[in-house]
């Protein structure tokens, strides 16, 4: 019989599920606004809420639960120590509360390494053996593929590219630092350098979709920002190109929306400062699973046997 | 019996070879200065005269060889893409020219690579499963131990730390980037910085130790220097820190001789832009093994059974 699990995926706005089978196979799905404001308890009362209907209608049993957040943490336990998106998780023993409101058996894992857990299996990277997967949404998010295998480090907080410094003088950011990457090519970056170059956008529109609908209509000012956020994305990876000589790098979220406009000067910038040897057999790829990526990674993990 | 193995690490400036017990003992040593201008096929055969002196003297049978070169290269055949600071490399069959003039079982290596090696199994990252080495040299050169093994990457060439970009319109670099951490960090750029300021060196002087001495003497632009070095790695190692989340950064090299000037800022340059909880069990140490890291390093590899 066929394994099949349940996953969910947890973003500041929005919770989804779905059962999902041994070959990446969505058998059903639903999803539910996050709870904000709320509390760890709040939060896994609904993720159980949702497992339990995947299950019912998942067509065969299920016994573990992957879950994706948006949080470093302990992979081991599911105790969180940081969710700057979520900080309501912040400390919570996560993957307790969990396992105790359902029964299951919990995975709980960041976000981004469980997108690149996803087109590792099933995506981008399939094939690679040592792979980079970097989303820009919110903030920029990272995953690594070494060896085959999702790198978490030695407590399980690798992966943050995000935090990478490309300004050393640069703008405060969220985590402490001042200068990271996620201050200058996530979604919300764009949007915001976009402002400031004077481009209309609606109000309240924090992503990058705006902007590139600007650029698109023909504003060299949106266009510009794209170039720039591909630029500092650009010369970070080309670190990394550096230091871990990946096969495939894959770029997704929100922003990997505007391809047409981001790839081409963030592969000249990488290609001008990353030595060649490595650079020569890249590939730098946009990424395939569009927002399931996250909960396909999340499933995978689960079908692992990975958590407690 | 006790397994031997020949042992030796190329420089720009002198090669050092050695016979090398399983325990680490070194039981002969000899080195002879490096052949410049020079022939690959020059340089293998001074290398296979040190290998044969080395034999002769090990009091035991001795069949593989490691070898430590200042290039990066593709690990699996001794083939060297690129050697900035021993450029008639370029492009040799390197492995292949030693094996030929030896007949030993050859393996090839990157020098930064081999002392992480050296210190993970004699120095100071023993035990950890997750470490970086950084050689605080002429250049600035890298090397990972991941989950207890050196980590290669795709082709080879991973661990360039020294070409993690520092400063995003700085100084040109001759890996043909910009702004790179070695030209900041390295004991040349110290060096560099230094004489910028008005510190008077002896002429001809090229290393750190000249500056560590006027700082000791009481000269503050030449201590403000090494402030300064030390601020530009710790940013660079942060960027490490949320990335790969190591239990320890070993940091060698002649610079690191300034260890009193320069680990009270990186610490601190570091902590204040990683992320707490992967920095607060990271330990940041001097390396153990000095200059017979590489050494050691390269014998590791050769009784490990690397080569062909």
């Amino acid at each position: 019989m066929a394994s099949v699990v349940i996953a969910a995926d947890l973003g500041g706005t929005n919770l989804r599920s779905a059962a999902v089978n041994e070959s990446g196979e969505i058998l059903y799905r639903t999803n539910a606004p996050t709870p904000r404001p709320g509390t760890p308890a709040a939060v896994a009362d609904l993720i159980g809420r949702l497992a339990e209907d995947c299950r019912a209608n998942a067509g065969a049993e299920a016994a573990s639960f992957g879950i994706a957040v948006p949080a470093i943490l302990e992979a081991s336990c599911g105790h969180i120590f940081i969710s700057p998106n979520l900080p309501l998780l912040n400390g919570s023993c996560f993957g307790d509360l969990i396992a105790a409101r359902t029964g299951l058996k919990i995975s709980v894992e960041n976000d981004a390494n469980a997108a690149a857990i996803g087109e590792h299996w099933l995506g981008a990277s399939r094939g690679t053996a040592n792979s980079l997967c970097v989303t820009l949404g919110t903030g920029v998010g990272g995953g690594l593929i070494l060896e085959g295998q999702l790198y978490r480090g030695s407590i399980g907080t690798a992966g943050e590219i995000g935090h990478i410094c490309v300004e050393k003088d640069g703008l405060p950011c969220g985590c402490g630092s001042r200068g990271c990457l996620e201050q200058y090519a996530s979604a919300t970056a764009i949007a915001r350098m976009a402002r400031e170059r004077g481009v209309s956008l609606p109000e309240g529109s924090s992503g990058s979709a705006a902007v590139y609908e600007a650029a698109k209509a023909g504003n060299a000012d949106a266009a510009d920002v794209f170039r720039i956020a591909a630029e500092y994305l650009g010369l970070a990876l080309a670190g990394l190109v550096n230091v871990l000589n990946p096969e495939a790098i894959v770029i997704g979220g929100g922003a990997a929306a505007a391809w047409d406009l981001f790839s081409g000067p963030l592969t000249a910038e990488l290609e001008s400062r990353a030595f060649g040897p490595p650079t020569e057999g890249l590939r730098v790829v946009r990424a395939m699973l569009g927002d399931d990526a996250g909960l396909l990674g999340a499933a995978r993990i689960a079908l692992d046997g990975g958590g407690r």
